[in-house]
């Protein structure tokens, strides 16, 4: 006998459908029924069909949800977060507004190493309750499972800390973290003159460390002009993988030939950014079976109008992620939705591509495809209940207010 | 006896100032009280100062809100809304988005004519139940206070009928609503052949009647390339202004020298859009004391980078207002706060500028300077306690789910 019955669903999208990554036409077949309902038992679902088809179960069940008429989505996986760190930069988003330069903020001691010097005065306590009310809005948003990456502690201790608070969020719930780790963000200002040294750190102390401690599942960098060379970052990946860690990498977001031919040949995951990919990178990509996770809210909120080639990878055949890239510098953009309409109104998505994408495409990219990501008899019940009929309205009403009902693990949950 | 205290805010921003719209460096100063009270008795402000000094007044209150350090604004004023419409066009956006054109949707009965034709045949308490939902979402970003068009009905009961809509909801509180008639919106389809009928119908029985009625307090048109002739306009407005209404006008927003100077001549209140307006244009305006109403809503989702020279016009000295344009159209987009995002990110304003636009100078903008836009003594206490700490974080965290707790009239509402 099924629990909780979820009924008089307007419009139900399953995203069932193929045991691997959606690419191509896949990702327009969001597996849409009609006047739909949903038996969940426990932390799974039991059943999915029309209406007329359940009833006799529904009636069984404990506690029957009216869905109203709205439509149900699987709930949003975020595979791409920098969730936790210590004070936002909202004064120098203030003072770039008036002219103020990367460069000048920099130089006075701003910017990501702003950042890194608070996050490492913090105490977990506080980055634990700073990260929960960013986590808070995601939930709102309809996230219910999300990648957070380490990186703005850039010293062994500062590191394991932000991956200890990633770790306790994700035992305290609801929203599922996958932990990475990203001590190769930035050369921390201590090491400017001897990055090799740093380099050196990341692979004897922190990615060991890190490893042993099961404190993270992935290991990502920052290939970029201003960040790693693809030498050092190849160092830092290897190392990563003869740990054990899956690789992620921060690649092409402002230089070509950053980073994405290191993505293919060493096997990584996914390839984060590319705004600056070409056509001949994303197809090594592609033939590497690397997933591109595209960030729009970074492009947005930095002004720019670069936004990574979605249309084009989709029609190439790649398994496209959307992500938000959550971070107090160039993303301060905490919400799933918003993400899903840059996609469609700057990137050139159908509603339904660049849902798959936020949805079951992310959950392949974090290794949890067999789990989240879509509504299928067996998978965990994390789902959403709109206040919308139609899924497009998700996108379509673009910054809205709205407060789907969030179930994370059969639950309804709310922060 | 003040009967509710807010106490304990980290940061009040009063926006008091000069008793007429703001322009220039009047903008950024936003009046900011750090450790702030405030006392509310009915629906007035009756103190506002450092914690310390109202201590005694404090004691004395019958409810005490601690505001837990945050920050405390002003309700925010959107003076540029098409709240009441049938049926969202959440279909039109997947299929622009896949490539159709404006032109080919229009062709097949789609745009604005195909509302136009679901709102005539909506009742209004149809129109009242969806026009409620979207104040809801306004109410939840923090919209206190706002101006909404008819528009969509183009035939006199039906125009009339939006306008009863706008009525009952102002009625039925919270928020305040002030009416605008815009029959002059489009031409429609039944009227196509025959463009000066349809003028006259505005002037002789829409204006006439709303303005008896007491159903608008304003009249606007769309004086546009593709919307009415500057001569057409010019006679509505004429006719409007006879009836004691108001006048405000969609201006310049594709193309240049549509509207702007008619609206300076007549002694309009606003110049809305201006996203094509010239130097010469703003300087007639700024010299005939119209305010600019700038929508960048609407210029991001229609996909277009040319947002309205907001920083040339500070600098020029106009008094600039910001709102969001919702519509099914062309402004999806029901949210005050992400519209501060764009007015920052986008269009280069100061938070500071970007905020006062948004309350006190859009209150001028309709008529309710003297009562709403900025807490001071004797003004109606619509506020917001943000989940923030820092005014700016309000535009730096784009799109945020944030929920402040809202005030209209000195009670607690939601939505």
């Amino acid at each position: 006998m099924a629990k909780l019955a979820i009924v008089n669903i307007g419009q139900l999208l399953t995203l069932a459908g193929p045991k691997r990554p959606r690419v191509g036409a896949e990702l327009r077949d969001v597996g849409i029924i009609e006047g739909a309902s949903m038996l969940v038992e426990d932390d799974r679902i039991v059943a999915i069909g029309k209406c007329a088809d359940l009833q006799d179960r529904i009636e069984g069940a404990i506690q029957v949800i009216d869905a109203d008429g709205r439509c149900v989505t699987p709930g949003l996986v975020d595979a791409h977060t920098h969730l936790v760190f210590a004070g936002n930069r909202a004064d120098e988003f203030e003072r770039r507004i008036g002219g103020a330069t990367y460069q000048a903020i920099a130089a006075e001691g701003g910017g990501i190493r702003r950042t890194v010097q608070r996050t490492r005065a913090a105490s977990e306590d506080e980055l634990l309750s700073t990260a929960r009310r960013y986590r808070d809005w995601m939930l709102r948003g309809g996230t219910t499972t999300l990648e957070a990456k380490s990186g703005y502690g850039l010293e062994l201790e500062a590191e394991l800390r932000i991956l200890r608070v990633i770790r306790l969020l994700n035992e305290e719930g609801p929203v599922r973290m996958v932990p990475t780790l990203l001590a190769a963000h930035t050369v921390p200002a201590e090491y400017a003159s001897r990055r090799a040294d740093y380099v050196r750190l990341v692979i004897e102390e922190m990615i060991p460390a890190a490893a042993s401690q099961g404190l993270a599942r992935y290991c990502d960098a920052f290939c970029d002009d201003h960040a790693f060379t693809v030498e050092e970052t190849r160092a830092v990946l290897l190392a990563a993988r003869e740990h054990g860690l899956g690789l992620r990498l921060h690649a092409e977001q402002f230089a070509e030939g950053t980073g994405a031919a290191l993505v293919a040949e060493l096997g990584a995951v996914t390839a984060d950014h590319l705004e600056a990919a070409t056509e001949s990178t994303l197809i090594r990509l592609r033939d590497a079976g690397v997933q591109p996770v595209l960030l729009p809210g970074s492009v947005f909120a930095l002004g720019s109008a670069r936004y990574p080639a979605a249309r084009k990878m989709v029609d190439l055949g790649l398994a496209i992620v959307l992500a938000t890239d959550f971070n107090p510098g160039s993303s301060p953009v905490p919400s799933m939705p918003f993400v899903l309409s840059l996609a469609c109104v700057q990137m050139r998505l159908l509603p339904a591509e660049a849902l798959a994408a936020a949805t079951i495409n992310a959950a392949w990219s974090l290794g949890m495809g067999e789990q989240v990501g879509s509504l299928e008899v067996g998978k965990q019940a994390n789902f959403l209940i709109h206040e919308f009929d139609d899924y497009c309205e998700l996108m379509y009403f673009i910054a809205a207010p709205a407060r789907p009902r969030v179930f994370i693990a059969g639950r309804e949950v709310t922060a």
